[in-house]
């Protein structure tokens, strides 16, 4: 009779900064008992995914094994924790557990996707277990930079895990739960097994710094802003939105939130009681009225997101408000590697309305993520027997295991549909599991690889010929018919391409033969290689064909 | 009669880093005579312009006043000052003057366009001054990232100008002309009447370093490699190509050159005799036979261009040579914002092959540009009564006039278009030529906004839906034909998106009036908005539709 084993398998979060979704499960190989450790989304660009509204895990194996999934557990708020829950949700279909300030997030999403919001369960505190199958799980509460984040104490019945979400090693996170060593000594106390850890800060090698350290510097800056202040940070970071507010109260300043997601945010704190103190803001109605060296606007879109707060206001007005020559605007954030056009974007604007942008993130912003040398002193504090580091690229995962085996642990790389046994003393891959991505395209859910996508970055780099012919019998009638989108209208001939192209391809259909002309496959190949040439010979590119043959009978 | 005037009007180049072309003008208003400085290239992204080769400054202003222009000046061989100078030549045809190495760059690029590369004359330099109409003009060496950089000392009948170009205050670049204050003092001594100076790095707040620095690092870097060592740069920095090589020499290893662009830069420093001691290479034949641990390659692709040595590395093999565990992958360079998803995902594929990944481009990487206090110290030596701050988006020049004013002299951001009049105490601008950007598409000169590109953006979003119908006198001539390109095959019926939209197409055209039938942009327009609501219902997006009406007499 075959062992049972305590399986880690990542299907997003592992190989890349996004769409986090960790599934550990304990039993008899191919029968194991699962839960779920979030379940994310990721954001599409316009090189590798345009017209794509959100990337999620492909969760086809977990769905075809929902059977055997207990449960589902939430760590934090962040949409790559929580993002995917609402829309795939219906192919898993287990209790969600999560604390009451990222239940009332995955509440929201459940909704918009039509879910009924009551799967999601408000979840207590370590040492409170949950039970799940064969596994007991606590919720850690951590430091982060969004309220009531959580490690995971996962227990099974091969040892303790630890989980520990998105942290930082903060004692004055200002908001929320401050590190507690204290706890965590307790969580470590009888031995843990596996660390499954935050990777994302492995290369900065300072230790991390406190929320706390921020206000000071946000005070003194607003305080001599001769005129309007605009600061954007992350909604989602609430003490840090909060410290803004403080800072610009400090300075006798009316302040006013402007962005959905600002505003969401800061209901979500106080109807779940963790914001008790957030200064009076005015509405936006009346922040028109203030005069502007008296108002401070906290606002959306520190990315550069073109649908946010900021970068309306970086093209004119948004809801009646404008920047205006001498205001100030602060990024109390740092951009996230892959934004730093948009951001750009949006500075540029603003100085050229005579805005003056203070963009020093060290002074004005601090990371929610562990450091290495607060990661090294995590793996001393809960000494696990080995570490396996999550929620990274490829190179965070590399480095951060190559920090544990210095210090003599096991470690190993477990990326994206990697099936890592953690029974025994050292850590193996086992199977590999399907686990790629799907684009919530519009509506529809798509796969990464379907192809629709690869052929809109085709058009986008081709352009499109579309080729329209009417034949009866063996006979052409008239000539062929070409549109073009994307493509310059004349070419080197300087002759209209159309013309150039119908030219060509009527050249073709009259001289064809019969039996070409009965086989619309064969029409279809032949004028898309004629249109790909002379274009090619006109304008030096061969575009994209959709050749349409209609056939009178 | 009006007086003559000395104006300064930028093409490109002021209001963003990347296809500089500035011209200065002297005569009667709307009579000057005309000198240009640099014409150079910008590159697309999928962002804002998917499909674009080359981006290059609308020069034709420019051009309906060619007859005015005395001659071009290039300043140094970086793409984005001499990029564009083949392509646009015929239209502007002035005699371009450049020193040696710059002008064997300029002339390849003339060759490339069919054009003739001696229009391209070798310029000695300061205080030798080259005649240009109202215009005396002298070569300033100076120190970049590239040999033979050169200032430009324009003396006009207004005064003298000093046009930075690129520049450094490197006193030991290595290789090729270092900071000469003397020199500097020489070109100041007469009084300069306008500093038109770089901005690239006015937000570096700690002096540049030297060229010189980097060495060392390299050296010990290399030594400790225990396996193959791959260095990339921008093979434009010879100086930088030639240090690699040396620390690649003096750790006992055979060095190759790797890359078209890498191997054509050590070719032209040869030529021009700019480069008299690099190391013997080893041809990639000859380096495949080579022990890895005795093997450097210096590579193309920095910036994680996705054709350039180093992407091909990451994706498997270039020229048969391949990574493994254990090699060492130098990034001897900064990643240009915007850059950074090619060079990450380069990072994470190198990562997979378990290969060291070194980018800490503070030890081994310098800048080419001057920081703010080298700028201060530019300002304090040439002692110009105006700033005009250029090369450098528009929050560069902003600051850049910022720092020039708060030292009491005047400044103006001038950006591209701006015609600003330098002749008086004050610069001011007095009026506004067109100066978009052009695209090469293909083979294909297009207008920025000419919406080619603005079409290819949104087939990438949105998607293609083709609707194809034949109408015989007022009666249609069987159903709708639809064809669909990057859209998802079904939507929310459940059934294939193309048949539920040849349905609705087809119940319309069934009840379509005679009078619409007649009418083919009414059928257009007609069968536009229903795809658009059909597919909306379905999948949740309006694709791009075009529809072909094919009308049998």
């Amino acid at each position: 009779m075959t062992a049972d084993r305590l399986i880690y398998l990542p299907l997003g979060g592992a190989g890349e900064i996004g769409m986090n979704a960790y599934v550990y499960g304990y039993g008899k190989p191919g029968k194991e008992r699962l839960i779920l450790v979030d379940l994310g989304v990721t954001f599409p660009d316009m090189d590798t995914s345009p017209g794509v509204n959100l990337i999620m895990p492909d969760v086809t194996w977990l769905a075809d094994n929902a059977d055997r999934l207990e449960a589902i557990f939430i760590t934090h708020a962040h949409e790559d924790h929580v993002g995917a829950i609402g829309r795939l949700y219906p192919r898993l279909k287990a209790p969600i557990h999560a604390r009451p300030f990222t239940r009332y997030h995955a509440q929201r999403k459940m909704e918009e996707a039509g879910q009924v919001p009551e799967a999601v369960i408000a979840a207590d505190v370590f040492p409170k277990m949950i039970e799940a199958g064969p596994f007991k799980v606590g919720f850690l509460p951590l430091s982060h930079s969004i309220p009531e984040s959580a490690g995971l104490v996962i227990d099974t019945p091969a040892g303790r895990v630890v989980h520990t979400g998105d942290f930082k090693l903060d004692e004055t996170p200002v908001l929320g739960d401050p590190f507690d060593e204290a706890l965590w000594r307790e969580v470590a106390a009888p031995g843990v097994k596996a660390l499954v850890c935050d990777s994302t800060n492995v290369f900065s090698t300072h230790p991390g710094r406190s929320e706390a350290e921020v206000g000071p510097e946000l005070v003194t800056l607003i305080k001599d802003a001769p005129h309007m202040v605009v600061a954007t940070t992350f909604a989602s970071n609430v003490a840090r939105v909060k410290q803004l507010a403080d800072a610009g109260k400090a300075a006798g300043r009316s302040v006013c939130l402007l962005g959905r997601a600002m505003r969401r945010m800061i209901q979500a704190g106080v109807e779940t009681g963790v914001l008790v103190d957030f200064p009076t803001t005015v509405t936006v109605e009346d922040a028109r009225d203030i005069p502007r060296e008296n108002l401070m606007l906290i606002v959306t879109g520190s990315q550069g997101e073109r649908r946010a707060a900021s970068a309306q206001l970086a093209r004119g007005k948004y809801l009646g408000m404008s920047m205006a020559e001498g205001d100030m605007f602060l990024f109390s954030s740092k951009t996230i590697p892959g934004n730093e056009r948009g951001v750009i974007r949006i500075m540029n604007a603003f100085s050229e309305m005579g805005v003056d942008i203070v963009a020093e993130n060290d002074r004005y912003h601090v990371s929610g993520h562990a450091n290495r040398p607060d990661l090294q002193r995590a793996h001393d504090i809960i000494d696990p027997k080995m570490v396996i580091p999550m929620h990274g690229e490829h190179r965070h995962l590399r480095e951060h295991a190559k920090i544990a085996e210095e210090c003599g642990r096991r470690s190993l790389v477990v990326v994206n549909g990697a099936v890592c046994d953690l029974t025994g003393d050292t850590p193996h891959v086992v199977e590999h599991v399907e686990a790629d991505r799907v684009y919530l395209d519009g509506d529809i859910l798509i796969g990464a690889l379907d192809g629709v996508v690869r052929d809109r970055i085709r058009l986008a780099l081709n352009g499109h010929v579309i080729v329209n012919v009417i034949v009866e019998g063996d006979e052409p009638l008239g000539d062929p018919w070409v549109e073009l989108m994307g493509l310059p209208e004349t070419g080197s001939s300087k002759a209209p391409l159309v013309d150039v192209l119908e030219e060509d391809l009527g050249q073709f259909l009259m001289r064809a033969g019969r039996k070409t002309l009965r086989d619309d496959d064969k029409i279809g190949e032949e004028l898309k290689r004629i249109a790909r040439k002379t274009a090619n010979d006109e304008i030096g590119r061969k575009p994209e064909v959709t050749v349409v043959v209609s056939r009178l009978e």
